[in-house]
């Protein structure tokens, strides 16, 4: 196909090199010129502007670092949106704000263009390695068309269905997750080094015991069945737990926020009648505090 | 061995189970006395007190629900304690308080017994399964005696140092680590579904990018290595993320207070000067709040 | 003088009275026309748009609801902006975002127009009564010529200096110090009420202790002047009493979030060897996170 | 009364004072007998032990620092507990947990002795100018016996019911609603410094509109009648305000943990379908999470 690529990063780069090497045409942009260097002695033709790099297209990657970013290249003067052909799609990798990703479904539907999102997981070494996770989503027809380039970047695809932004609700989320077990890895590893544990003793016992183990996705598993009972382990000896954990800290003077927020989270549960649900019914409070019914979306 | 074994739930009773297939001959109580039946039926001999699980025992493990419990059977009259012979050891594997694991060390000790503490990591499957990963504490010598021990109940054992209370701890910190997953994961599994995706979708993304990967792994050894420079992904843009993050679940009138917690965190980093950092000094946050010093314990 | 004022809801129509009766011309503008009818009565003109009532005002209030409403009030066609002769000024009101404060600045500035923004505490019937508050920033000439206007609102007004936006983050400051004492009431009434006590008899424990004496002013003016030693009461027993709330909170099943929030930042300040310094000095560690230095701003 | 009084720091030696004054005859213990000086110059007798001090008083005040010097003072050798007479009675001043006030009930209670749980609110300024204010709990009978005593405390008391340690828990709620005051004036103080203003402007500010207000009083009235309609000021708006505060501390760089948690509780509200309640009900949704029924306790 021929394509545009717009943001020749540490990520946009191997990104492009991977469509490049998968057989595609590709005309590149990157506010520094110099770093398509790479791209343009495998075959790249160098655009001067966005508009110029997708004129003709029949898809535009883009990959930037944040909504300004994407905002300035899309809708900015020979941006984007004014080269793009009709019947051409936008295909948007950055990881952007759910609110720009929807003023772009709407933009680009009214020039008749089209508009997947698709943000991918994976650091700059499995962009390189063909090894990102891609989570599309757009109206259907277009993420069909675009089903080879995405799995021309990664080792897989999940399509999330029509609604574009909420590829990008599916990306923060997943930041969201990692941002979480390193606060909790943070709180861990200070608890256990106060206590005279040497952090990469306890490494040894994270590696071994979850890293490599299908603790965390039984758990999920748990949450996305909203199966909290019969409890394998309830809510009252999670509250219980959590609270000795705290004590530890309060021993050690380690603060322990997210311990805190557990706990209270787990006495909420029980103070409510649901001591005995799984201790993973923990996604069941938070599902209520927003309103969500059992079973309903 | 010549062993007693005290508490046979869930948990404890395949735990002793092990214990009798891999040779060795064991003296078993339970306050309700027909569970120990299963047991007898192999060979084992059912004290009608602790103490007298104790008596000509080399070691005599416990396996109850809470200190509570473990104090009876320990202190209580007709209790572990004064059974027990000088030179046996006392093996705690029940998840107790700090506090009551220091209390037995000092009580042992002072009774010329030994005491190892030896909290286990897995669900009753595991333990039946012999999937158990133990996590001992204690005098070296002793844990080193029970080494064979605690091989036979798991597939891994890591051994922690002489402060038998670190082990608790480090129990206390994996549970912690698996609520904090599961508030986490329920977060972000509420934020998704209010933004359309369906639960099955996104743990299907989770599978695909977390749980079936060594990213979690990669980031424990950051923290661990307190190595939060070069930067893969930085403070700054953590924040930005979580921000969107926050953003969406303000749209989908979703409350996420661990995301906002976050929020704060990598806010102070950046307030502080170090937005730089990589995200995952996140880590350096916690412990500099708990008075760590870098690299010293 | 002659004035504009755009907004007649709860509080805008009182405050409009107010300056009806100190003698002032005014014409005003609503959305729905009907609740301009008393002011009519009372002399005033009736605009058809914002623009007709700002022409050949020496100032033009605004008092919306939010952002959105004050952006098109302003900024719409035949808005604010556009009638606003040079060298009037545009008192703000309403409790608006600092980034709109900011743009207001700007765009009034741009077009040789003043701009002073102004919010307001007190509810409708302090309005009504001529007891509201006013806290004011902007350009000192303009602050000083519309001084009289301000004064003729309430009780009392505080100047805060030249950047106007700073009188919209005196405003937000202030509703969420009144929104923290209405959760750690939250908290306070279920822990006492689960505790046996009767609302109305802790509410005049509240009425005694707190209500009608100056100890929150005390504080305030410990944070204020950084005066966090000698300690009249230390860290070390806030964390105490704090940790025993929370305790109390535990055995009454009460999750009390606010008070784990202050437990982890006594617990902050006792790990950083703070412990001996007055608990006020909860002030010095937000203003450390925030990366403050004492006595800077 | 013939009278004993354990405890002579701070707080105790002008509470000791003032019952001195108020004509009782009095014998008092004191760790460091040094401090007694002061009281057997003006007639007090002076005791070698705590049982001593408590020997044939009618009733006998303790005012220590924590749970650990009360229950030295109460159980210990020549404890209080073995000197005082049938029908005497025990009356609490320090400041301690739940558990050991409960603690106390019962072993004064077996050993036919009363029990009077009075803690006190104020510094020692206001205990040497007899402006304490007194919360007491106990069985009737015995309060009612103590009333003079607790009336020369301070400017005024409240009686909390039969059940003693109820005064121990609203002493740890207020101590709780001033460190919450705290934190929150601790964030706006550094939200405001950083936006330019200055802390002293802002503490006049807070002087004006809070401090020497009722508007603490009148949400507390609220939230004890649970009167969350029809709305001064609803929810919504609140978490638009609150929002609109993080955005500023986003902005400027300031963490505002306390923010933070006001906003999830907000949007929980406005998810759950309470928007339109008065913002008060920040209220209803921690009692909810306590468990508690509107009205019940």
């Amino acid at each position: 196909m021929k394509l545009g690529f717009i943001g020749l990063g540490n990520m946009g780069l191997p990104m492009a090199k991977n469509l490049l090497a998968a057989g595609h045409e590709l005309t590149v942009w990157n506010r520094t010129q110099a770093k398509a260097a790479p791209l343009r002695d495998k075959g790249a033709r160098v655009a001067g502007t966005p508009a110029e790099a997708a004129r003709g297209a029949e898809a535009v990657f883009t990959m930037l670092s944040d909504d300004h970013a994407v905002e300035e290249a899309v809708f900015g003067s020979e941006g984007l949106h004014s080269g793009l052909g009709k019947g051409a799609v936008h295909v948007s990798s950055s990881t952007i704000s759910v609110a720009l990703s929807e003023r772009l479904t709407e933009a680009h539907a009214s020039a008749g263009q089209g508009y997947v999102s698709a943000p991918v997981f994976g650091r700059p070494d499995a962009a390189e390695a063909k090894q990102l996770w891609v989570v599309a989503a757009g109206a259907k027809a277009e993420v069909e068309r675009c089903r080879p380039l995405l799995e021309a970047l990664g080792r897989g695809l999940t399509v999330l269905g029509e609604r574009a932004s909420a590829a990008n609700v599916v990306k923060l989320s997943g930041n969201f997750l990692i941002a979480s077990m390193m606060e909790a890895l943070g709180e861990a590893f200070a608890l256990t080094r106060k206590s005279g544990v040497e952090p990469k003793v306890f490494l040894e016992v994270f590696q071994s015991v979850f890293a490599r183990s299908p603790i965390f996705e039984r758990y999920a598993q748990l949450i996305a069945a909203e199966k909290y009972s019969p409890a394998g382990f309830t809510m009252r000896l999670g509250l219980k737990d959590v609270g000795l954990a705290l004590d530890a800290g309060r021993a050690a003077e380690v603060p322990m926020p997210l311990a805190s927020l557990l706990r209270d989270s787990f006495l909420s549960g029980v103070a409510q009648g649901h001591g005995d649900l799984d201790w993973s019914a923990l996604g069941a409070l938070v599902a209520e505090r927003a309103g969500l019914k059992r079973g309903s979306s």
